[in-house]
C-alpha cells in the first residue's frame, strides 16, 4: 500500500454561492490543483459528491467538472453518503491511490440549495433519514438530534449550558475563518435566548442550510514528492455503517457508527486518541459535538459535555474541535461537509488559518457523519 | 493485484416493482449472494446505485440495505454516473477487491419511478444531460440521440430498417428472457408503423422507463475460491468520460468514452475484439447499439448497421450482441441497467439463460454509458 497525501485542498465561503454547485465545484477544483501545483491532465479519477443535484436539474457533474478543468477524458463518479458524502470520496480516492490504481485524485463536494425555500430544503434533506420509520412520521433532523440530545441528558444529566458553550465556542472560531458561513461570535446569553426548534435544541444549536464547495487533491507520495503546499499524510481513512433508524437501535446515547470508525481508523494508524493535537467533528447539532467526542475515545461515556464549557475544545485549549467553526457556523453545504474538514486540517498544517491557527499540529482527525449515523467516517493525518 | 471474480447475481424482473427500491435492492442482494452461496456477514463493503432515490423521498440507501441484510455496521456509499451508476459501482468494487482492501463487495443497482407520471419521470431522466448547454433549452434523451442518429445517418447512410432490425432482435431476445420488462416479439412492420419520437427514432428504438433493481458479488479468488456458482473472472473493469454536451463535441457519429474505455479495458485484458464471444451493449436507442458495436471495435465506422440485419448479433448468430433483450427491450431502471447486464453474462456463463442462451462462452464484454456518453464503463469477463 502506497503512502498517500492530501497534496492540495481549497473552498469556497460558506453560505451562498453566486454560481450553480457545477462551477463552484470546477472553481475549487482548480483552486486545490493549484495549491498542489498541479495540473488537471496529472488527474486519474475524479470523485464528485452533490446529494441533491436535482434541486439544479442537474445530475452526473463528474463530466461537467472533469470537462471544466479541461479533463473530459478521465473517469468520474458521484459519491452520496448523505452528510458524509464527500469523505467516502475522499475514502474511495484513498483506496484507488494506496491501492496503485491511479497516482493522483480529485475529490469534490458541492451543494447548492438556498435558491430554494427552506421547507424544500429541509424535505430534501429530511430524504437521508429513513422514510418509513421516520420521515414519513414527521421526522426531520433536529427532531431526531433531539430526541437524541434527550435521551443524553436523561442518561447523563447534559445541562443547557454545556450545549450553549459549543456553539459559542464553534461561532467564535467560525468569526475567525473568512470560509465561513456565520462569521459572528454570540453569547451565551444569546444563545440561552434563541427561540427552541425541537426541545431541548435551540436555534443556535443547530447548523445552518449553507451553499458551498470544497475540494482536495489526493496523490500518491512517490508520484508527487514535491507537493506545493505541506502535505497531509493520511494515516488512516475508515469508514462504517449502522442500523439508520433511531427506533430500532438498543441505545441513543452515542452513535455506534462513530465508536465503529473510530476503532478503525486508530489501529490503521497505530495512535491513539491521545496522540491527536485538533479534531474536527461532525457538530450538525451542539449535541453531536459531544456524542463525537465521548464515542471518538476522547472523553468517557457522559462526561464529554463539560469540555467546551471548560474551554479544552477551544482553539487555544489543550484539545481544540473545530477550530474552523464546523457544521454549526462554518456552515453545512451537505456534499462539500467532508472534504471542507480535511481543508481545514490542510489550512492548519500549511500554517494559513490565520487567527484561529491552533497550537500544536502533530495529528489531526475528522469526522463525518452522514444522516443521524447510518454512515461514518473517520480520517487521521499526520505530517510527511 | 488479486484475482477478482463476480461470484452471485441477481435480478427483479424489470417493469415495475411491487416494492420500494430499498425493498428490492435488499431483495435482489439477498439472491446475489444465495447465488454466490456466501452469507452477508462475508461482505466488507456495499456500493449501492439509485439515481432518484428523491423520487421515493429516500437517499442514503447504503444502511438501509445494510441493515436489512443484517450487517448495519458495513460501510456503503451511493454511486451515481448517470445511466451508467452501477457499472461505475462495479469497477469500485474490483479496485477494492483487486487492490486487496475488502476480500467481498456487494454492488447493487435499483430504480423505481413508475409512480410518477411520464412527464416527471422524462424530467428527472433529463437531469443527467447538461442543464445550461441541453436541457435547459428542451433537450430530452430521445432529441440529443436523434441528432446522433441523424449524424450517423448523414454520414454513413443508415437506414431506417437497419435500426428497426435492432429493436426487432432485441424484443426476440426479451421474448425469452422471464427478467425482461417487454417479453414480446415484434415484427419489422410493426417497428415501421410505431409513432416517431424524435425523428429518425421511432416509438420502437427507444427503451422503455423500467423499473427494477440487480446485485452483484465482487469476491477476491484467494478468498472465495468454491463459489456456489461459476464465477465470472473480470479481466478488465475500465471506465472514461467525454465533454457531456453533444455542441462541444467535434462529432457526433460515435462516443468518443466508448473508444476509450474499449482502449483502456482490452489493454488490461490482453484481449482483442475478435475474442469475445458476446455482449451487451448499452442500446437506449438502436442507433446507440450501433455506436457501440463500432466504437468497441468490432465493425468499422459506419459499417455496424448491417449487422443487425444480416443476423450477425443475433442470439445464434456469430456474434451475440443483447442476448437478453438490452435496455431495449429488457428494459432500462437506469441505475440497475449497468449490473444487470452483469446479471446476464452470470446467467450465460452458468448455463442458466434458457430458451437465449448464446453457443459460445469464452469472452464476454458489457458496456454501459452514462448519459450521451459523459462516462462510459467497459467490462471484460472470462472462465477461471
Amino acid at each position: 500500500m502506497r503512502e498517500t497525501w492530501v497534496v492540495g485542498a481549497a473552498t469556497t465561503r460558506f453560505g451562498r454561492l453566486p454560481e450553480s454547485a457545477r462551477e463552484a465545484a470546477t472553481r475549487v477544483s482548480l483552486a486545490a490543483l493549484d495549491a498542489a501545483g498541479m495540473q488537471p491532465r496529472e488527474i486519474g479519477h475524479t470523485f464528485v459528491s452533490n446529494c441533491f443535484g436535482v434541486a439544479e436539474r442537474q445530475v452526473h457533474l463528474g463530466p461537467l467538472v472533469n470537462t471544466g478543468l479541461g479533463i473530459p477524458e478521465v473517469p468520474s463518479a458521484s459519491i452520496e453518503s448523505a452528510c458524509s458524502s464527500s469523505s467516502a470520496g475522499l475514502h474511495e480516492a484513498f483506496v484507488r491511490v494506496a491501492g496503485g490504481f491511479d497516482d493522483a485524485v480529485l475529490v469534490v463536494g458541492a451543494e447548492r440549495l438556498s435558491h430554494l425555500d427552506t421547507l424544500r430544503s429541509t424535505s430534501f434533506f429530511a430524504m437521508g433519514a429513513d422514510y418509513p420509520f421516520e420521515t414519513r412520521n414527521g421526522a426531520t433532523f433536529p427532531g431526531l438530534y433531539a430526541t437524541i440530545a434527550n435521551a443524553h441528558r436523561h442518561a447523563f444529566g447534559t445541562k443547557e449550558e454545556e450545549l450553549g458553550a459549543i456553539a459559542v465556542k464553534n461561532h467564535a472560531n467560525a468569526a475567525r475563518n473568512p470560509h465561513a458561513h456565520f462569521q459572528k461570535e454570540i453569547s451565551l446569553a444569546t444563545y440561552l435566548a434563541s427561540p427552541v426548534i425541537a426541545s431541548p435544541l435551540r436555534l443556535y444549536d443547530c447548523c445552518p442550510f449553507s451553499d458551498g464547495a470544497a475540494a482536495v487533491v489526493v496523490a500518491a507520495r512517490e508520484t508527487t514528492p514535491r507537493p506545493a503546499s505541506e502535505p497531509l499524510v493520511i494515516r488512516a481513512s475508515a469508514r462504517s455503517g449502522s442500523i439508520a433508524d433511531l427506533q430500532d437501535r438498543p441505545e441513543l446515547t452515542g452513535l455506534p457508527a462513530t465508536r465503529l470508525a473510530a476503532a478503525k481508523a486508530f489501529r490503521q494508524a497505530g495512535l491513539s486518541a491521545k496522540e491527536v493535537s485538533f479534531l474536527e467533528v461532525h457538530d450538525c447539532f451542539t449535541i453531536a459535538e459531544i456524542l463525537a467526542l465521548e464515542d471518538l475515545g476522547f472523553f468517557p461515556k457522559g462526561e464529554a459535555a463539560r469540555a467546551g464549557a471548560e474551554g479544552i475544545t477551544a482553539r487555544d485549549g489543550s484539545l481544540p474541535v473545530n477550530p474552523s467553526g464546523g457544521l454549526k457556523a462554518k456552515g453545512h453545504p451537505v456534499a462539500a461537509t467532508g472534504v471542507s474538514q480535511v481543508v481545514e486540517v490542510f489550512e492548519q498544517f500549511n500554517h494559513r488559518a490565520g487567527a484561529r491557527q491552533v497550537p500544536s499540529l502533530e495529528t489531526a482527525l475528522t469526522h463525518n457523519v452522514g444522516a443521524t449515523g447510518g454512515s461514518c467516517s473517520v480520517h487521521l493525518f499526520g505530517h510527511r
